[in-house]
């Protein structure tokens, strides 16, 4: 595609199965992620840079504008070729308007995001909040496909979720609704995040487990990952706790196993409650164990949900890793457009 | 309505107004409601009887013809003036087929309900759980008039709940949906009759109350329950909880209070997962209690949802008290032919 001229007889050629490109943008608060996908999601082309949230949020929507542009110019693209931009944004907002109302680590509060974008690329654009963006990806591309009803959760740094219920995103009243990291699953449980105690969160993130781990480590408990240095809270990622749980590091088996027995409630009541066909299950964490972790999760679900509920019930890891983001934001924007044009 | 002309006449003359009658049966564990119901959900008539579940499945069901049978002769109707029935089970069951997988208050398993019933009526039938058919009328009788995302919560010897989206009732996979009894929300809690342990159920209903407080009370704690007499668990009804709350009895407050606390945790995570606008809070015990008690579960859940999902979100009392039941299933019977013929 050099010009727009090859542009056009090539899609009046391939107008049925090629409709066109989408350009999908993972905002997170330490990189952002472009890609340009096809209707299909296909990643065609990737861009990554830095957010440099430190720097405000004024610079961060500059950042985004510069990968977007890049990621264009890379591809030969003119920018009136791209179809649609979808964007996901790890904060509040409401998909309606495009207006992120919260993103702390983004450092905006209030952003006409949509308007904003729309105004610069005159394309359509498409926002929503970076988890249902990641369970949307999983549902269309993912360990999701075919699910009538579908909870995503994703387990990392925090617990977020998704719901999609018959092919739609649910989004409840406020535009909020798939937080199921903030169930109170332990009365004056440890402290969260977000200010309350004992939820979700806050007994089975990497960071709580991180958390319990370094609380053992400094009373004198043994663990092979004193030996690898690995004694404080941030140093412990993901892989490093999958190695030492996958070595036997007792230490690190209790407190990962007790984190397995947490998201086994959770995803045992979501059952009675919702009762979902396909849980996805996804996260840097989780994505990092063995498919024994995810046995054992299972384990206290089968035990803990009611039967009619649980038969059927499929809890799948996820599949489409760092590229959710990405594909999931181009993708709202291929629904979105649809949707309009309906 | 003396005979089918004048029906007929009738009829005719108020089509567009009232356009037929319905039948709503509250199969009960103790006693079977039904009520003669105008498509408005005004109650024309009332029949109660004994379920007497105790002499066996196929005599609950006989009842059921006979309370039928009864409020049908009594009205003057003939069958065929019936536009349709419902009825509301306590129980597993699929609305689709009307098969009862399983009532264990009523001695049914895979009871084939809806179309014994049909076969005996010739009438449309339709068949819901019971706590749903309390939900449906609350959304379009009572407090949930108007939601767009209803949760109905009933707390009573159990806690059991229904969950209407954008005009549907939601079923989930498996139809069983909105059982929000049991999410786990203690670990090693106590135990509950579903078999797990500190399910919101165990810890929250009256039966979890009055458990507590007979626990106190067998300590030596004093009440003024023990000065009424209602020293056992079993006698401790919604009324005698209630004004012994109102009284300031310090160990009713102190358990009730809990209770409270865990409600306000159930809900604000209700409030995250799903942004509901409206939670309806019914069954015996609220009903029971003073304005200030719903009060306290209301600053629970302010203090504990996060603040985009709890903004708007209203916590109403039920409405519809005994009659939930019968207006529910009437009105699931007009809703359910208004599909069929849509």
């Amino acid at each position: 595609m050099k010009n727009s001229e090859d542009r056009d007889t090539n899609m009046a050629k391939t107008k049925t199965n090629n409709p066109g490109f989408y350009v999908g943008v993972d905002v997170g608060g330490t990189k952002i992620l472009s890609a340009l996908v096809d209707e299909t999601g296909k990643i065609i082309l990737r861009n990554k840079k830095k957010t440099r949230a430190d720097r405000g949020g004024e610079q961060v929507l500059g950042r985004i504008y510069a990968s977007i542009d890049e990621l264009i110019a890379q591809s030969g693209c003119f920018p009136h070729d791209i179809k649609a931009i979808g964007l996901g944004v790890p904060g509040a907002l409401d998909p309606g308007t495009g207006v992120v109302a919260f993103a702390p680590n983004l450092g905006w509060r209030n952003m006409p995001l949509k308007s904003l974008v729309e105004e610069k690329y005159s394309r359509p654009i498409f926002v929503d909040n970076d988890v249902n963006v990641g369970t949307w990806a999983e549902f269309k591309l993912g360990s999701g496909i075919g699910a009538q009803y579908l909870i995503g959760m994703f387990i990392g740094t925090g617990i977020g979720g998704g719901l999609v219920f018959e092919g739609k995103m649910f989004y409840g009243k406020s535009h909020g609704a798939g937080e199921l990291g903030h169930m109170i699953l332990r009365e004056k449980g440890p402290k969260c995040s977000c200010g309350n105690k004992g939820c979700f969160e806050a007994l089975a993130s990497r960071t709580a487990i991180a958390r319990d781990i370094e609380k053992e480590i400094n009373k004198g408990k043994k663990s092979v990952l004193v030996a690898e240095g690995v004694e404080s809270a941030q140093d412990m990622k993901s892989r490093a706790l999958a190695e030492a749980y996958s070595a036997g590091d007792p230490l690190t088996r209790k407190v990962m196993d007790k984190a397995a027995r947490y998201i086994g409630y959770a995803i045992a009541g979501l059952t009675n409650l919702l009762s979902p066909d396909v849980v996805v299950l996804g996260g840097g964490l989780v994505e990092a164990m063995q498919a024994s972790y995810l046995d054992k999760i299972r384990a206290v679900v089968k035990k803990h949900a009611f039967a009619p509920s649980y038969k059927g019930l499929k809890i799948r890891p996820a599949m489409l890793g760092d590229d959710a983001g990405v594909l999931g934001a181009a993708l709202i924007a291929v629904e979105g457009l649809k949707s309009k044009s309906a």
